[in-house]
């Protein structure tokens, strides 16, 4: 057994890729703060602040709003495993990696995946996707991704959520991505179950994965007629710990300074204001755009369902993208990120969220960039 | 929307219930380091030293050993999701809460479980368990609590799974409040899968699961002929990420931070070295054992086989058990744990786990149990 482990010290980043995103110094402290016990009475006020919080991010007067104790990907699976039963039909639009897997949720939980697919980076018609309701009227939900991390692509959700209670679906929105950073609003828009992260737009630590459930999504989950196929992650269990209305019975053990964490940055964005952000998210876009375009860079996505917080960059012909990567992080610290899927190689991911949505980030990007293209001769 | 949200601070706790534990502020100040992507390439070196480490924690040479991104009952069931597959019989010792979640798991991951039973608090015989695998000679797993959190027990892990591979079963052992605590030699006893906990005897927040599989196990999971029903804890998917050989391609989104507080947790431990964090923990126990008959409490557990760690003490008749942990709790700002199922009420659970098991934890329990016992009149 050696003796000679030590302490290790990251470098700091400048985090320009599709999450995490900068962490602000109040935040990091805050996650320092000493550990209480998940049944601390203290703890149990705290968790309902927590709570009234997330409300605001989400724009939401749900009662079962909470994160659950786990990454962005775990908040998913609460989602589908919660709501699909063997055997439901769930129509859900695919034009990312995110879609595809929302997917492989579905039929992991034992549900019937009918795929309404979109080209990757391209706009999402909410017209295939009325049709496809319209042509599988036994779907119990409709499922869509509302800021594809893996593309760029802004979904209209509106849109997409009143065609999926117009056919009586229960609605279900990936927003990992997007809250904080553009406007999401689960109420006015009528969405029943919504996931997020934290390492995108609020700029906490990755990994817990805050949700909300309209009441009657939670009802359809007390309604079930087969149990949930996971322990962990099962709603009718994880409320009992949640909901304080019963007193807190145990489930598992919270991810305390996880928690305290949370709490801070969306302490930081309620200071800020919610359209604040947004504008902040948008304004600061429109920067690197300008900058970008300026080295004769294109961007993916069409100006129309472009997302302000993740710019996907067409790589151009005979750069390589990932030496473009490496030396802006060794010379610069700076992470830009790379493309996933089908469009590895073929894009760069620049991520504006959050703490990283500042002017300063822009300017080292731009000078950065210049410099590992003209590295290649370009 | 309302503009008043602000900064809460955590009371300063002496934790001796039954995890969380006291986190070293050296751990808290790592889990506040800067945030780094977790596709970064320092990262990549940082997961390969932690994972080292964690072996060293564990005693083993396996391969598949890394953190799973959420707490214990996680990985709990991260083993029993992809060791089970529908139909398979477990023999499982159920002895506490922790047996019957285990079953559970089992159940959810469509095995068949075969119970041991013993009563909660009473040593667990190994002959029963000898005699339940030759009653199930088509067992394919032996599952055990080695150190049950509900009850104080310790189960002679070295026997039960000696045992087990006799039986030609996978040998699968919850370990979350043993490791750290009390010896745990996977390889040397020959342990198929393990589970443990951040924030019992390691002395971490919670929210992180490490575990283990030996090469057999990891083999079974690869050989499946159904799939693992969860998506974000399945190992096949998992291990592209964690396992760094053939590069880190992208399953979920690491909790970069809880990582870092581990990471600083184990070389803690590995400076103290794993035999006298076992020994310290050892003499401790004595010494609150020598205090609290002192006050004339009794334990509920056996001498032989009683945890040092977790101290499950009886309720004298005539005291409200609830008041005694609010008097210490408001007055000393010490927690200390509440009985759990069948021994809620009749139980305190008193942890001297990880940083905690401290000779000053001792003196300030001793004097606030006895000035909580003088307040209801003993």
């Amino acid at each position: 057994m050696s003796n000679t482990f030590r302490s290790l010290y990251p470098d700091q980043r400048l985090l320009m890729g599709p999450g995490p995103s900068n962490v602000h110094p109040r935040v990091l402290a805050a996650m320092a703060r000493p550990t209480v016990g998940h049944l601390d009475p203290w703890f149990s006020g705290f968790m309902e602040d927590l709570k009234e919080l997330l409300r605001m991010a989400f724009r939401t007067r749900n009662s079962l709003t909470f994160p659950v104790s786990a990454p962005g990907s775990a908040g998913m699976e609460t989602c589908f495993v919660n709501l699909v039963e063997p055997g439901d039909e769930v129509v859900m639009v695919v034009n990312g990696v995110f879609g595809n897997r929302m997917m492989e949720n579905v039929v992991n939980a034992g549900g019937r995946p009918v795929a309404v697919e979109f080209e990757w980076g391209a706009p999402v018609d909410p017209q295939k996707v009325d049709d496809a309701l319209k042509a599988h009227p036994d779907a119990k939900i409709l499922a869509f991704v509302h800021a594809e991390t893996s593309t760029g692509v802004r979904a209209d959700a509106a849109a997409l959520a009143e065609i999926g209670r117009r056919h009586d679906c229960l609605v279900v929105m990936d927003a990992v991505t997007s809250v904080g950073g553009i406007p999401v609003e689960v109420d006015a828009w009528g969405i029943d179950a919504v996931y997020t992260g934290t390492q995108k737009c609020l700029s906490c630590p990755p990994g817990l994965s805050p949700v909300s459930f309209s009441d009657r999504a939670a009802q359809a989950v007390r309604d079930r007629k087969t149990p949930v196929r996971s322990w962990f992650l099962d709603l009718n269990k994880v409320m009992a710990y949640w909901d304080g209305s019963g007193g807190r019975s145990y489930h598992h053990t919270a991810p305390v300074n996880a928690l305290y964490a949370l709490h801070e940055a969306l302490v930081m964005l309620s200071e800020e204001g919610l359209e604040n952000s947004w504008k902040r998210h948008a304004d600061i876009h429109l920067e690197l755009k300008a900058a970008l375009e300026g080295l004769g860079l294109e961007f993916l996505v069409p100006e129309e369902c472009r997302l302000p917080q993740l710019n996907a960059v067409r790589v151009p012909e005979g750069i390589n993208e990932a030496a473009v990567r490496s030396h802006v992080l060794n010379r610069y610290s700076l992470e830009i990120g790379a493309g996933l899927g089908s469009l590895a190689g073929k894009i760069w991911r620049v991520g504006l969220m959050g703490q990283t949505a500042q002017r300063s980030s822009v300017a080292l990007c731009l000078e950065a960039m210049k410099d590992a293209l003209a590295a290649q001769g370009r």
